[in-house]
């Protein structure tokens, strides 16, 4: 008769394996990661699993509890001491006696205090870098005078197959005194990134350690954000935040390059700001969550390419012109000690490889999340920014390039504009007929025309536009017909609306007659209009490297996309045509890409192998970046069409108006064929 | 036609290359080490061959010349700009025309200023840890956004064949300035020890750079002794010693355990007491050879567990007591910052394994240096101290152990016994007549009888016995029948010699009747020959464990046995019976196996290799050690014959004397037969 069938859940991995054998080696055979810390003693745990029951046709596995062996001594000892859930078993003790359906559970947790954050939703296969391992070691013989710490190594390698480890140098004058607090049980820290590197013992404790943390951190021109993460379970225990320190160096990143061309302590001072920010964040997460520093043993950073380099003390004037020289590109291996971070002494930073001198470890973490190269659609990535970074491709070609769109969409260079903040206006409609708006702001549910609106944005008032307010204004005045496909404001239509209002030259809308006054100037159209131009005009660069016309996903990355209407995003022709299903917001991307990173050290070499192959493109250098510029200035496009976007949305007949030429408008009665 | 047969000397490596081939990449193919920073480039110099001319018979070789391609254009430029010796070509450049036989000098100097030291009589086939490499780095380029050091690693990897670099975190911001310093030429030093591990980059120079140095390290409990080598032509450009500071906290080795035992701070006040004299000594070697710290790049310690531990930082209390546990004995690889070293940044750190809790890291590195295990003969390696390191075996097994002599043979608990320095007797004579010595002192040239003595040590005087003059004397008093063979001092000579003097019970011999008057007490000769009895036990277990009754080659490591006659030694039974013309002293045999580890990584395998299978014998523990010191404390011994030194020495007949028995004497009349 044949071996039981083992099949485990999620991977799918499936094998057959003597019966007797532990779960906890079927897994192993199968390149199922289970967590061990003590290395299939029955005390850390960390190996749970559960049998999923029933019949699984679609396998041919009929699974049940009976299919294990019953509870072992080991476990037995480990449920008696601590909790072991209804279910549980411990892989490393239950044997295989019939098919089986296994599944690895993603809450184990041993330290009951840590709470479990609801925000964590994606699971990732887990692969750390940094393991623990826990080890018996022999006690000193005068017949056989190994070292301590030699001793100490020869159980790692026994154990946990570790040859030839690297010691961290704090740690030799440690080991003795720490084997005997252990009574020579001890629980090593194993770092060992790729798979052809050398392990490093970078931590140690007496006894068994049940506990390793790891941070993820996304260091933004605004925001720099960080989880912790076990190491163990792959869990997200707390999430922090915090608004960047160098902004009073310069608020964008072109003025903070000055300050270093400028100052000469500057690019000091400006990587002193950022540690010490993303170390007031360490404290931060490990408050919340009750973890401790000295557990903090590995840590993935990314960041726009300044923000990486003035992490990393590099000097980012080279950033700052052309060739836009990065100092590094690849991946960075160092050490939080190193950069002034208060972590275990032997944490280990890994920061992901930047992809080009504005395209940075953010874009390639955000890629690492969302995966184009890992599908056959053709997915459109952007991260919008006063800096956009743009990533397009598929499983067979991948392609990226940065459009330098200002910060128009941040609400600056807007004369209503502001940043997102209770009291700005975040959404908008004008109704076609009235030309009358109404709106809601940030911290209110209710439309502005609601009945006690004006109560419940008391507190407030209401301030300016926001970034999605401003896409939304913009997109519903041409829905409206208050601006033409080329962004003039009709001024003949003040004789119908006293939204409309004369400026000199020009004409503007009066989105909130109230105090404040605020108006949506041709101004603001043209500085929105210069800004999606740009962004369009990059992706369409990238669309023709591939030779394509459409996408058939666009995920929007960053604070900016997570507002947003898609819709009135593909409205204004901020993106292509797409299927407005197939068009989401997807977040910190960046920040789960360096989770990611953090979790499974495959995916390491993945981000790193995909920006090899990754093609960039400077968009500065090519020559049809001016037309694809000048026809994305239109409303949605004046090149390109948007049959998608028809479908749901009606598009208002084409008006063409010059700026300025008051009164003398044309007007034609369809909607234009494609040039 | 068959190709040219080529020949290196010294190493005899030797193959046939195709006409056209470079001399250097016929080296590389053999495996023969010719250093070259520019990579073939014609502008280091480093790689410089001479033809040995001639026919070479036993080779089948006729060389010449001739048989070299005439001087090329890379050649002409670099002769031009800097010297090039007659004869001497470059390597890179030179190609094969015919036969040769093909010299490496080991004399290339590129910087003239560096002398050198006329100690260096040495050579060894270089192989080192850090390698300095020239590359030359594409420009920046916007169509292919790599880092710079990106870029850097790709040219590595292109000329050198490194791939996948690590960089040593100091240098990330430096790296652009540098390579623009260059002008893209960058001189970057690889570090790469084991032949699996990943080289790391450890430093970076703008264009060309040419010198690299490194220390080798000999920490001993009294004196810190250290050479600066060349690691691009393997030599010793300076040497300096100093006395070890940590004299402060105790004399010997236990002393300053217990310091540490009773200070709270003892550990690290030793520790930073080591490493600023370390550091002092590198200072004095850069100033003496004119080297520059920032040029050391590498850097091998030794030194007896205890040194060893102290200057890693490690608290030796463990090694006061059995079982005497290291806290680690197997190689150390560290940073010579991280040591508070002054060198480079990136300076790396090897210590060379210990053996065993009393038996260190410089006796592991005195047999790497004279190389028992690489020979077939039966080698006995001592180096005598307070702790007497042996190391016994020959290719196919070694054994080691240590013996707790004392400090009498250091001229400690010996009633005139001083440290060797002017005014000490080191030579002494007996004549077996009268019982008249003569002797001399350290400082003069002339034997105390000769005429002009007294004048010639007037100004140092004849201050008192040090530890060559202690083995001497005693020798000479039981040749000459004044002690016994149990080492008793024969009253009854007080008769005949007014040299022999009453002192309560016992005996002495006046050896300087001036002032100060110095004798030698029967407690003297006690003292001696509890330390050799000691030793020779400690030899005798080793003997025993690989079940030999004689070695065929003695070698006498450290200062002690550079200063005693190898006869007396045997002749006091110090060491076992052997050829006299096979017992040699080696001097600091623990530098030079430091020094050999510092220039070729392959010895640093060896001997790992060869401390693993090295066998222990832990004395204390052994049960015959007790009847090999008892038949040892006679001279030279009770139970051993010593036929070869029969052969040189005329050996007393046999006298049995009772301490403090005066007069009663009994006389036999010829050697006793062996036990």
């Amino acid at each position: 008769m044949a071996d039981p069938l083992i099949l485990f859940m999620p991977s799918g991995k499936r094998g057959r394996f003597p019966e007797g054998t532990t779960v906890l080696e079927a897994a192993r055979q199968l390149g199922v990661y289970v967590e061990s810390v003590c290395g299939g003693r029955g005390i850390c745990g960390r190996c749970q699993v559960e049998v999923q029951e029933g019949q699984f046709a679609k396998h041919g596995i009929t699974s049940a509890q009976e299919h294990l062996s019953p509870f072992g001594a080991k476990e037995q000892r480990y449920a008696e001491k601590r909790e072991l859930k209804p279910g549980r078993r411990l892989s490393c003790s239950a044997t295989i006696q019939g098919d089986l359906v296994i599944d690895i559970p993603q809450d184990v947790q041993i330290n009951a205090q840590i709470i479990r954050k609801a925000a964590d939703t994606r699971v990732f296969e887990r692969k750390p870098a940094v393991q623990l391992c826990y080890v018996e070691v022999d006690e000193p013989d005068m017949h056989k005078p190994l070292g301590d710490l030699d001793r100490l190594k020869e159980a790692l390698e026994r154990d946990w197959g570790f040859s030839n480890i690297l010691v961290d140098q704090y740690l030799y004058p440690q080991v003795q005194a720490i084997l005997r607090k252990g009574k020579w049980a001890v629980t090593a820290a194993i770092h060992k990134d790729e798979e052809t590197a050398q392990a490093s013992m970078i931590a140690l404790w007496p006894g068994l350690h049940n506990e390793a943390w790891g941070i993820a951190c996304d260091i933004g021109s605004t925001t720099i954000a960080m989880h912790l993460v076990s190491l163990l379970s792959g869990h997200v225990v707390a999430s922090a935040g915090t608004s960047n320190p160098q902004i009073r160096f310069g608020e964008d990143l072109m003025s903070r390059v000055s300050y270093v061309m400028m100052n000469p302590d500057g690019r000091e001072a400006m990587t002193r700001a950022v540690r010490e920010a993303v170390d007031d964040l360490i404290g931060k997460v490990c408050e919340e969550s009750g973890a401790n520093r000295n557990d903090i043993l590995d840590a993935v950073f990314v960041g726009n390419p300044i923000m990486h380099h003035l992490f990393l003390g590099i000097d980012p004037t080279e950033l700052g012109g052309a060739p836009f020289a990065l100092a590094v590109s690849g991946a960075v291996h160092t050490w939080a000690d190193d950069l002034g971070l208060g972590a275990n002494k032997g944490c280990r930073v890994y920061v992901i490889p930047c992809i080009a001198g504005h395209v940075g470890a953010d874009a390639a973490a955000a890629a690492l999340s969302e995966g184009p190269h890992r599908q056959d659609e053709m997915m459109l990535l952007v991260d919008v920014g006063t800096n956009a970074e743009i990533v397009l491709g598929n499983s067979e070609r991948v392609v990226a390039a940065s459009s330098p769109t200002g910060p128009a969409f941040e609400g600056a260079e807007i004369s209503g504009g502001q940043r997102a903040a209770p009291g700005a206006i975040e959404r908008v409609r004008i109704d076609p007929e009235t030309l009358e708006p109404r709106f809601k702001v940030i911290g209110c549910d209710l439309w502005s025309n609601e009945s006690g609106f004006a109560e419940a944005v008391s507190k407030t008032g209401v301030t300016g536009i926001c970034g999605s307010g401003i896409i939304e204004i913009v997109a519903e005045m041409y829905l409206s017909g208050i601006i033409s496909e080329d962004g003039v404001i009709d001024g003949a239509l003040a004789a119908k609306s006293p939204r409309i209002v004369s400026s000199g030259r020009t004409f503007s809308y009066v989105l909130n007659d109230g105090d404040p006054r605020i108006t949506v100037t041709q101004n603001d159209v043209r500085a929105i209009q210069l800004a999606k131009a740009a962004l369009y005009a990059g992706i369409k660069l990238l669309m023709d490297k591939l030779g394509i016309d459409h996408v058939d996903a666009i995920r929007f990355a960053g604070a900016f996309g997570s507002f947003i209407d898609p819709k009135y995003a593909m409205v204004l022709g901020l993106i292509p045509d797409c299927d407005l299903s197939k068009v989401s917001a997807v977040g910190n991307a960046a920040g789960t890409g360096a989770r990611m990173a953090l979790v499974n050290r495959d995916y390491r070499r993945e981000i790193e192998n995909t920006v090899r192959r990754i093609e960039k493109i400077e968009t500065a250098l090519e020559p049809d970046f001016q037309s694809h510029f000048v026809a994305a200035m239109a409303l949605p496009n004046k090149a390109d069409p948007f049959p998608e976007l028809a479908k749901a949305v009606r598009l208002p007949p084409r008006k063409v108006l010059t700026e300025g030429a008051t009164g003398r408008r044309r007007r034609e009665g369809g909607r234009r064929s494609r040039s």
